[in-house]
């Protein structure tokens, strides 16, 4: 593989950096805006299917969920939530669009072996501007050959975006911490993708089956893939 | 000029299809629900004081204009929007996420003239996953090698986006119908770019003078850029 690879692709959120568990704190804080009308359970519940009933308009990231937030008060609350209330899910939301990136754990370790040997490319999903706030603040920005912001990872999306890149999915490796989106998909195109395990995973992007394919390359953290390439 | 040319990029929103004319149309629709609390005026200006404060964060497209009405609700009632309200603007956004694409008078009759000469790309600014939607029902997308969907339209931004796809700004035309986004930056960077006037332009997007630039190439429609290029 490492012979004919190119270009190598790291998914952002919760693979670079912290994400998910902000979005999990805000839904907790959520919660506690609306609790004395539902119980946390079903306020979760009501909406993570708001979320789903909208991803298809809205697609992923931060700006979605702040719409699916407001839209899911007016559910739970039957049309009660205020003014401040609303003003308090747009606080959120805001919050979360500023907050510091923390870079996860031997993520600048691997950038810097890699670096000047492939183009190293962020391939996330998400809001667009978000992404690259993000990449400017993590300080990486100088180790990218640039960001690519797909509005979906499926293996159409991964095939457009190799089009795009003038690049055959054999000399193409991604890596990311979601088995249904960084690693199946690119695996289905025949190209290479490892799978880095984070603590905590949106329900919408769980899958529990570890591949069986020739390209896939299993690791325990994000240093682990040196080994596969030096 | 059309000896060196790669790539052709157009502008997507007002250059290939109408769309600033819904957002105008929602921002009245936005008023008439704000009606009794201040003037059409004020809650126009309001709303777009409000846009402004929340580009940095939000970034171009509908659902930041969802988001700064919801908030500039608040405002303009004092705290007085109820649910109905919310859910409608909302709604107001939601539809505009689903409207049918209305392609711009020459626009097809252009890209089936330029097809397998040049390279053609969508360069737009906006909701990544909004403006795929909308090239695929505009019936387009076999038209355009991919698209580009960018956070701003500054110098820099173009800069890189050649500098992934490969191309030198002397290889590079920009058709657009903003100056200030889809001109002057490119005009900036030694590339080629046209202006394609539209009747309705947003007021952030507002520029006056003609560049004086040898690269500038002035049209009266899209359909005389085939002058150039033939």
């Amino acid at each position: 593989m490492k012979d004919k690879l190119k270009i190598i692709a790291f998914d952002a959120d919760d693979t670079l950096w912290v994400n998910e568990p902000y979005f999990r704190e805000n839904e907790l804080k959520f919660a506690e805006l609306m609790a004395g009308y539902m119980s946390q359970d079903e306020i979760l519940q009501i909406m993570f299917q708001t979320e789903m009933k909208n991803l298809k308009l809205y697609g992923y990231g931060v700006k979605g969920f702040m719409l699916s937030m407001i839209e899911a008060a007016n559910l739970i609350t039957g049309g009660k939530a205020d003014a401040a209330i609303i003003n308090k899910i747009i606080a959120l939301g805001q919050d979360q669009l500023q907050k510091p990136v923390e870079l996860l754990d031997g993520v600048e370790e691997v950038l810097q072996h890699l670096q000047g040997k492939y183009k190293l490319v962020v391939a996330t999903k998400g809001d667009l501007l978000d992404q690259q706030r993000k990449v400017k603040s993590s300080g990486l920005q100088d180790y990218f050959h640039h960001v690519e912001v797909m509005s979906d990872k499926k293996a159409a999306d991964y095939s457009s975006m190799l089009k795009k890149l003038s690049c055959t999915p054999s000399s193409f490796l991604m890596l990311g911490n979601s088995m249904k989106s960084d690693v199946l998909p690119v695996l289905e195109l025949d190209g290479y993708a490892s799978h880095i395990p984070y603590h905590i995973t949106w329900a919408h992007e769980l899958h529990d089956e570890e591949p069986q394919h020739p390209n896939y390359i299993k690791l325990a953290n994000i240093r682990e893939i040196l080994g596969h390439l030096d």
